[in-house]
């Protein structure tokens, strides 16, 4: 029995567990990987303290700090949590169950991907999902963004600001984005649209070299030569296996409040499985840090009497 | 004519700065000093991913972070703020005056302090405004808790946890907490409770020795022979040159959204200043990070329409 059990080993799971730990809470950490979506970045230069690294460096280094502090970690994919008399159990897909008091979901989205050839391969060495995070890396360089929603419209215009080619290819000759927005895109000398296209392959030796394109309508296909690639076609979010206990938005989102807590006493959420607009190792820190403390209260009888701070 | 102005130069100020700095808006902050509250800590572990440090060593990592990728920082106290055409004019105490297109609130709290004799000589060496950040450095040790309030009462026990004792110095004999609370404070054999008391000196050599305090009724002196003093009477907030115009709540701190909007378009706020109830590095600095992004999201035209990441 565990006083605390967090689902997710990312930016907001280890650092909830950092908290947790500190307030002596018994800490199992649940989690498929370690270190998500921050993970696929090669190169964060906006984690204000660290100065530059890559993106498991940086998670190693929450991990340590939280085994450090007295969590334990234990691999797995939690897929089914049921009410106790006493708490919470969490079953992960091996079998194996865990109980706990209190319960903290921080096991963030994952990047819908193309399913093409060459693309997982390629994770953090070209291939990105994070405009914010790596498109400094692209200075002066040639790349392309992937999607045609907000994210890859607004993408394709940060990164143009930086690097000396975007090529934006969009399954559709339309964007959902407002008129404004894409009226700066058509104007934007250094993006270029490749319009009812998709992307076929990534091409590439040890780092990405381009990418193939092809065209829906009359199946031409022609290569991209790019150094980056950014897909932005959205997240995949699963709270299917929580919905019966906590409220969710309708993108399925763990709905919080300002302090993390969801809608059912004893859980609590952070980070990219909650609506949180900007997903940032910083920002996802920073919430973790909120639910678990929010997590001690709960635990500690403090319910209704926010600390006045 | 800046593009964004941060008051303040603490964790979310600086945070904030990167953000917008990356970005490649033309950042200034304004600042009494650069550090805020974390300098007041001598040793922080729980920022993660930087292992244990000082409070205004990690501070300092900020400010070159901030500085590195642009943001000038200009020294002095803002106590006037207009709305202008094109955006707003911030005037500091020495009559220079700034103007930008969009503003950063940031500027934290200062906690009040007792005002007594050698107080401030050891802020940092034994006496300390934050339990949560530094309980853990007086494990088995004997520390002081002033005040009567809920983070005085919350404080103790938490400190109870860890000190061998822990005395709980209120000016009355009530306190604010709840029954429940305040029971546990009670019957917590760690905790010494000191009455209708006052702190009227520190003493030490070069770290906290003891605390002098003084029975308001019978005028009795004793010193508690304790090695850490915590000072938990509550923060003040200056918002009194922003009230015309960003929305307050009842204790004057400045209302944002989840993504630290404020009521006044441009103007954005994070960190201390905001009503976010725990006050740690890590939480102002995600905290900044959103305002600066929604920042630059409302200066490139964004608004309504958040991206969908």
């Amino acid at each position: 029995m565990y006083d605390v059990i967090i689902v997710g080993a990312g930016a907001a799971g280890l650092t909830a567990a950092v908290y947790t730990c500190r307030k002596k809470l018994n800490t199992a950490i649940l989690s498929i990987d370690v270190g998500g979506q921050t993970n696929l970045t090669n190169h964060i230069e906006n984690y204000p303290g660290t100065g530059p690294m890559s993106g498991p460096e940086l998670m190693q280094r929450f991990q340590n700090e939280a085994i450090g502090f007295g969590a334990e970690i234990i691999m797995g994919k939690a897929n089914k949590v049921d009410k106790t008399e006493k708490g919470f159990k969490v079953g992960l897909a091996n079998g194996e169950e865990y109980e706990c008091k209190a319960l903290i979901l921080a096991y963030g989205k994952v990047p819908r991907s193309l399913g093409i050839e060459n693309e997982e391969k390629f994770f953090g060495r070209g291939v990105s999902t994070c405009v914010t995070c790596d498109a400094p890396l692209y200075k002066n360089r040639e790349t392309a963004v992937i999607g045609g929603g907000n994210s890859a419209v607004e993408g394709a215009l940060e990164l143009a600001t930086i690097a000396k080619k975007v090529y934006l290819v969009h399954r559709r000759d339309t964007f959902r984005a407002d008129e404004i927005t894409v009226e700066k895109l058509k104007n934007n000398p250094n993006i270029e649209l490749v319009l009812n296209s998709v992307g076929t392959k990534v091409i590439g030796d040890k780092n990405v070299d381009g990418m193939e394109v092809e065209n829906m309508a009359t199946k031409d296909r022609r290569t991209l030569k790019v150094d980056g690639i950014f897909i932005e076609i959205g997240y995949v979010v699963d709270t299917s296996f929580v919905q019966h206990l906590v409220k969710v938005n309708d993108k399925k989102e763990i709905i919080v409040d300002e302090r993390g807590n969801t809608s059912h006493p004893g859980i609590f959420a952070a980070g990219d499985i909650t609506p949180v607009p900007y997903k940032q190792t910083v920002i996802a820190a920073g919430d973790g840090s909120k639910a678990a403390l929010e997590c001690y209260r709960w635990l500690t009888g403090g319910k209704g009497a926010i600390l006045d701070w």
